[in-house]
């Protein structure tokens, strides 16, 4: 807060001095010095994970209307940011944090942020990003030849050589994906002689012109939902998503998958265009792989863009033993893959990669004043405009950590799932939902007997005998979960409420009670700092807690037990 | 360069303290303080403003076509980057670099980006995201307050109620002006009780259901090229993107916006939906400002959403005395503006302000997993997914600087500005060929018995007298502008080889010569390190440079004149 004596009075030369990086940088590497021991006490400090402070209270404390009128010194903002901020931030990079797809991050990363920073570099232009430009080229190239392995000929002829690109780097994921489809969009409407692309009459015309009524993407029912919100950004419409089953392992069903392309492209009369079908590589509920090569195939077959959302999975193929889980993704036309996932940047990094070095130039822009025709700017090809240097954070985590080191990452991330199984199964209490990939359990809140009353239940309900007697163990197993679900939501909420550990909750219809939905915990397994110990703590409070409140819940399960 | 002794083998224990910060970060200091000075050297040095190395030699120094294998040391990686990315990088917070929409940006920023990296967020959601979402729904009423200035207790009721946000922090000024859009096109085509929106049934549907043939965005040429983008990415195509022509003061040229707006929806069938009128506060080619208040009460009479693109121009707001140049920007539906442009941070941040906190609710997301329904996360309004804390930075920049010290940066600029017409009139060789509002001047090099002459043409041309000699006049005048136009490109390459001094170069189609196009060289003057001996100097080299080339133009110009 600021204290009246502390008042300044703005004077042009204090502002310019705050421009320039000191002769002698003392006082900023005092300031730097106190940020750190900060941030280090928060990261070391017990207590919650979230702070305990609820919403309401926050909205009190930045609650104030207006900008700010008078200038106030550096250290007393930093100080406000302190009390107001990082204490009330969450520990995303604790251990005991394995609820998202986000992780502690090696250290080395603020300082390249620093760089970054300094530097102020605008990727869009080369006249404002000279080096920082073909370090993004090289970077790109790097992913290309991971996913796509092309012949090292493809790369000296095109990594950097302006005329085209071999992807792109976005602010996230979802632009990542978006400007996958984008890419797919005007492949699956191209320019002719008579007709100028899809991008420049719009869609109306772009189906008119080719005879369709409609454009469709096709994924499975774990499609990320940025891929519906890309198809109603493209004027495609969120409902043109098609969304196809999966099975127990979270994987599309290729014969559902074949059956709607079959009555897509012929019982429908042939009005829909299959634009695009993405495959997923790890999706983000259940960290699983669709069948890529079948994918891969059906596409190709069909004359669809081939777009594979690896977002979460992309990274794994840094590492040789993960390669034949993501077999097939080398056919795909696009591949997506988020830096602040598996490569363990910060917040937030998106690449989207072309098989083809002409794909890109479907949507290159040029503008009088900023890309020029025949420029070489990277800003031809993206959807953003203004853009940093990210890409300098993976491209020196590769040099630093290097495919060894990921490689040691990615083991110590399956080390830790596979502790994790092997914990809740000892714990007894629990069940564990899906068979996991890359790094991602979801698992609920089970009572052993309530278990085991509940496999009797499946196996009766699923007997070929005949009679009353299975349908009702079906109706009692569906009215079980049913608590269950309760219960785990429940359970959800306390956790929240102690706020010591941390995971996070969704819903499957995938799991072995299809159709029916079941709520299920997810923890994401890959901070190397999470270690056996605390697992054991974390599974250790679940139990306490499921345990404490399923004593609600047991005299309904008695009443439908019997 | 890696060298042979320095190889390290990985092993899990140095990859996780990599991921600690160190219990006394003394090492962490240490490579701060080294990369400060790298830094600090890098700005201080003498030499050019792009390094003298060529793309190609750069393209061979980036040129690995594989991800290295083997780790390497965190300081060999950092010298790596000094030696191969920072020698090379361009200095766009030099004060003679005056061409692009870049500063030097104040130290403390460097700062906010180390607390931002090391917190890494993900403002996507508030699991991951809490204290930092407040400040950033503050952050956003601040803005929102600045530009629409409702009362009181609309700030109050609606800052931090999670049912509504009155904007969005996206990663660019291109995003930004995307969001606006595609909530104009849902307002547009609005979900009725029949009718699901067009963001569900894509725009085909939606044109037919409300009886159009097309939807169409009016804006004029100065408008930015993501506009056009943005129209294609929308699925309406960019060619419908309607340019209106500008006046010499490069504002929207009214009456031809009424009588295009009065064909598109009258005299061509009542067939095209007007879906937005966008005007611009601060163009990038000039810095100028359309006729908000008319395009104002036009968008309202016609029903079309208005947007300001005032990436560049909106925080001028901040100071008083910019207030009337932006008089009608508070009746903008929508408005975007740049954190990386007039509110000095790094690259990038936008920002998109909507009046009504009704209108990002139609383009809201829910999914199972991320953003329930009934969250309070705020990616339910957002293009992108995960988004980084970039808030913080001018946040804090606004607590630090105040509106006061905005005030004082942006009398500099205007200070700057001119001080630098001032210095292009004295030097007799240039003609200014815009009316700077917003620290931006667009002008060329034109010896002076030129400029004498080709004055005479146009008076002589554009007099009543009829006969040959007027059109003779004209037609010797568009060759003498061919030829400095061709000058001045080449005066501009030159400047870009002496490499001492930067401004950039455009095409205006809206000077006093219209409609022939004229090559511009364009100065930015925000840097408040540019000062009047910078500016000299700039002025000097080009005139230098400008005189010396015109020789070889002149025997072309002795022809024409006779």
């Amino acid at each position: 807060m600021r204290s009246p004596q502390k008042k300044i009075k703005s004077n042009l030369e204090y502002l310019r001095k705050l421009f320039i990086m000191p002769e002698s940088p003392d006082k900023f590497i005092e300031f730097g010095h106190e940020l750190l021991e900060m941030i280090h006490d928060f990261f070391q400090e017990k207590g919650g994970i979230h702070s305990a402070i609820t919403l309401p209270e926050l909205a009190r404390i930045f609650n104030q209307t207006c900008i700010p009128d008078e200038p106030m010194l550096i250290k007393d903002v930093l100080a406000e940011i302190k009390g107001k901020v990082i204490d009330h931030s969450v520990k995303v990079g604790s251990p005991y944090y394995i609820g998202h797809m986000i992780s502690a991050i090696p250290y080395f990363m603020i300082l390249l942020e620093m760089i970054i920073a300094a530097l102020n570099q605008n990727q869009v232009k080369i006249e404002t990003a000279k080096a920082s430009s073909f370090v993004e080229r090289e970077f790109v190239a790097w992913l290309h030849r991971l996913v796509f392995n092309r012949p090292e000929r493809f790369y000296q002829r095109h990594m950097q050589n302006p005329k085209v690109a071999l992807g792109n780097i976005t602010s996230d994921g979802t632009l990542a994906n978006l400007t996958a489809l984008v890419v797919a969009r005007e492949k699956a409407f191209p320019p002719t002689k008579n007709f100028p692309g899809a991008r420049v009459v719009g869609i109306e015309k772009a189906l008119e012109h080719y005879g369709y009524e409609r454009a469709v993407i096709v994924v499975s029912t774990r499609g990320h939902y940025s891929l519906k919100k890309a198809a109603g950004l493209l004027g495609l419409g969120e409902q043109n998503v098609i969304e196809i089953p999966v099975d127990e392992f979270n994987r599309m069903d290729i014969k559902r998958l074949k059956r709607k392309l079959n009555h897509l492209q012929h019982d429908s009369g042939g009005k829909a265009k299959i634009m695009a079908i993405v495959g997923i590589a790890g999706t983000t509920e259940t960290g699983n792989i669709d069948p890529l090569p079948e994918l891969g195939s059906i596409s190709r077959e069909i004359g669809a863009h081939f777009h594979v959302d690896a977002c979460w999975g992309g990274s794994a193929l840094l590492v040789d033993e993960y390669k034949p889980m993501l077999r097939g993704i080398e056919q795909a036309d696009s591949v997506s893959i988020d830096a602040h996932k598996l490569l363990y940047c910060p917040m937030a990094m998106g690449i989207v990669l072309f098989r083809s070095e002409k794909d890109l130039n479907l949507i290159k822009q040029t503008s009088r004043y900023i890309i020029r025709r025949n420029s070489v700017d990277t800003g031809r090809f993206t959807i953003e405009g203004s853009r940093p240097f990210s890409c300098l954070k993976p491209w020196a985590a590769l040099k630093i950590i290097g495919r060894e080191g990921y490689g040691l990452l990615f083991r110590k991330a399956r080390e830790s799932t596979f502790a994790m199984m092997n914990l809740l199964q000892e714990a007894e209490t629990f069940e564990v939902l899906n068979t996991p990939e890359l790094f991602i359990i979801t698992y609920r809140f089970l009572p052993a007997h309530v278990k085991a009353q509940i496999s009797e239940w499946m196996s009766l309900g699923r007997s070929r005998r005949k009679g009353k007697e299975p349908r009702e163990a079906l109706h009692r197993l569906r009215k079980t979960n049913h608590i269950i679900n309760a219960l785990n939501i429940k359970l959800h909420k306390a956790l929240r409420l102690d706020d010591t550990t941390f995971v996070s909750r969704t819903t499957l219809e995938s799991t072995r009670y299809r159709p029916q939905k079941i709520v299920v915990l997810r923890a994401v397994l890959i901070n190397p700092l999470t270690d056996h110990q605390i697992l054991k703590e974390i599974i250790g409070t679940q139990k306490r807690l499921g345990g404490k409140i399923w004593k609600e819940f047991e005299p309904a399960y008695q009443k439908i037990a019997g």
